[in-house]
């Protein structure tokens, strides 16, 4: 089985290297191609274009925003047109839940086949082959491609057969990860105005209710106000309430609380900088009660 | 040490029982008398009126709200003109900053020691001892009791020496919590609405990302739609939202999320029903939604 | 008819000098004496204490906030012990809805009558005698002290006869206001970061849909960023948007909007400046769109 | 002057009344050829299609959305590819800032005129002249067709040269009139459950501080519980709240009140019902207090 990757930032570097390890062929294609190297050494191919990917059984792609991920596929000499009749395009970013639906359709008009397979966990869960990855598509398809999904994460959880629907089921896990993070700026500011060390209190909450690593790690972030290096950038975080709000709307479900945390990104957004974690949401809290940063 | 227990509910049950098998002479007092036979039959004493704790050691309370601490403790012939001088009172109850802050003033005033000692967990965790227990007070007095402590609870933290700071502590974890509800809440309603199985989903999210009792139980109940019988009622809920909140304005600390959950309350209390458990909130998204339920 | 004025701050002073010119007897208490002087030139009495109210018909107060009011009329030796039966008590200071039904019992109880008659308008209103006033109370006495209501106000709206409904109107009717603050200060920021310049942006608003007053008054402030000196300082706009909340959740109604005007309002007060309009709420808008103000 | 008009549904039929009233030749283009009768009847002529607009000199447009615009004129053989050199689009809907801006360079790079002309008012209003017209772009193209706009409005205001940013100042003020149908919709639900008589209440607004037509109209619609027929259906009302979002996202611009607002059309559109009167999202205030509607 002939393998592509298009895509390989901080995630997608990860997911590879996983795919490679199997064994199978490789083929590597980046708009920065310097940062296929290691993976080069390593055996890889590097694609020239995406017509290297002409005779590929299945291309993953892992790209930032659905311009990317639209331009990539449906742009002028794209991806669709150079997959094979057959070939699989598994698609792991977090796109929006129209974007997702209309590769579908044009890929199998296209007699090609698509699936969707958002995944969850930071670049050094991809780079360890622990992410969980949602799976939506044709049961047959996802079956013939369990070994590559199991080589990258430690579960993966198949949603539906309509490929969109794994990228509402990964928009509202990040919804419910900025609540945390929301929640968690809202509780610490508090309890710190009133006197009460904010790490005793991160201590006290991780070992009684939120015994997590997804609390630990981001009230870890928050105590220690420290947001740069981003891990997840607070600009995706803003695309993604934009999108999570976008599905809604097309569903007619309203999600006042996805609202507040939408504002709370557009509002760092103001703020200018780009390069933060997106749990620099919760300063605005501290911020917006006195409490100097 | 002469142990006296106030407040015989779902919680204040379970807590006198692990108390009363540390063998220390045990005394009871309920507004509803019959609450307290089965501790009787074991041995403890039933006091006729406040005035039987003239010679008890120690006074845990543990009661419904402020309304009933007030007036239990500051009431005329109340617990404060009892107790005698030197004894603690060790308040379990989810009351407000601002009378924490007053109990402890009296009792000072009184020569009496006074104890901040709200829990987190639901009345089984009360009756088996696993109980998290949030400690404010002077650090003497708090060693002292420790073995008490440690009989009703797994773990107990202490987070200050004015009392009232546990409080605020305890009130915030609720905080927390009632968000846990609210995003797991719209949530469901969003995948539901876009035709993802909402027990699977819980499935996914709680093998992966979540993977903690509180938002297996919670979100258990969620999917399930089973808000009867209450495991902690949702007008306690509400209350604790009105006093995270006043708390916080006292602080001028601003909480545009506990805002909304204060809000989901109010709507909730407008339907009538009162004896739901305070996860119902969940369910406002899913009926704004157009879902059935 | 022997009338009483209690409270001569900046709205106090504008009243009882509408009413002086009626030609009754006036007798008047402050706090602060010092403010008598102008209306004791004129022929008004000052009251040493509340006992000169003894033989008073009708005092009206017109004090800063429930604290005040209870600590006068309910305190020792207060205004509720000094008035002799069938005297009237109007109070029109921005009071809770649950004082006001408490000041009622309470005059009940004693004989008295009692009477809310909160007001809409500025201090310069208040001067010119062009308040608009909301009454409630029983008929009768309403009837027989028109013609002073009437020397206040331009116009009066009598709204039930349970007087604590007068104050849930005002209380609305500041909510509404506070609104109307926040509206155009969302709508400017945005105009405003959008190249459009804010005074011809309210120019176009109040010669068209918005042609009123209070449209310009605020928006004017909001445009010229210009929030001192006060003519309702925001630690009353704060208290305001306070008890209407505390009166929506003892009805049961959430008012989403009312909880997003609170936070603004405890934001504010987080910055420290206590002495600014109510109306630079508007100006955190702009601050969130990192304009600089 | 040859004059086109395309759109003439409610609000159109009305502004192409007063235009043909001028005297100049009128040229009409609708979906449903049935609606232009009246006109036709009185002198217009009914384009067959859009080649019919060749000779032109200024094409209003008023249609239902960014869809309908963007596909009348820049679908293939639109009006972008019908005008002739020279010729001024006038556009009057309701559209994205974002659209505006690619229309100003469609025409630009035609060599064509375009002008952003949004309106304030409704469908009586359009019929009268009495709209309030929001003009951006070149002046001296503004001046040349100022008599026009003469006809169809009471007044016009021009805010900038950048066409979009007249679009910017509509979807502003859409926002700021959805934001008072909130504010009466919060306060009569809480003066009403507190047993005030909603009528009454509204004309004490609306004879006091409220006293504008804006508020007694839609505090009318309110108060009688009267949404349908719709004079802008609620459908529009959450569009402009999109599209008030996406343009201040786009400027990083957050904005909470609208946040809210565009929660409670979707929560709206959720309940089914899309023939009723925007200001039907009052009656949700209502709704979650527990009134009976």
């Amino acid at each position: 089985m002939k393998i592509g990757f298009i895509g390989l930032g901080q995630m997608g570097s990860g997911m590879a290297a996983r795919l490679q390890a199997s064994g199978e062929p490789l083929t590597l294609f980046n708009r920065s191609p310097e940062k296929l190297q290691a993976l080069i050494d390593q055996g890889a191919q590097a694609a020239q274009s995406l017509r290297d990917f002409a005779d590929t059984d299945v291309i993953f792609t892992m790209l930032a925003d659905d311009h990317a991920v639209a331009s990539l596929v449906l742009g002028e000499e794209g991806l669709l047109a150079q997959m094979q009749p057959g070939a699989v395009h598994v698609s792991c970013s977090t796109i929006s839940v129209a974007l997702s639906a209309q590769l579908a359709e044009a890929h199998t008009r296209a007699g090609q086949e698509y699936l969707a397979a958002p995944v969850f966990g930071r670049p050094d869960a991809a780079a360890a082959g622990k992410l969980f990855l949602v799976l939506a598509g044709k049961p047959a398809i996802i079956s013939r491609l369990q070994p590559l999904f199991d080589r990258m994460g430690q579960r993966s959880f198949v949603v539906a057969e309509a490929p969109e629907k794994a990228n509402l089921v990964k928009l509202s896990g990040n919804f419910l990860i900025a609540s945390v993070i929301e929640s968690l700026g809202e509780a610490m500011a508090l309890v710190e105005k009133g006197g009460v060390d904010r790490h005793a209190y991160l201590e006290l909450l991780t070992s009684s209710l939120f015994n997590v690593p997804l609390y630990k790690n981001y009230g870890g972030l928050i105590a220690d106000r420290k947001f740069t290096p981003p891990g997840f950038a607070a600009p995706l975080g803003q695309k993604d309430m934009r999108l999570v709000r976008a599905a809604a709307e097309n569903l007619n479900v309203p999600l006042p609380l996805a609202s507040l945390l939408h504002d709370r990104f557009i509002r760092l957004a103001a703020e200018g900088a780009t390069s933060r974690d997106w749990s620099a949401i919760a300063k605005l809290a501290a911020q917006d009660a006195g409490l100097s940063s």
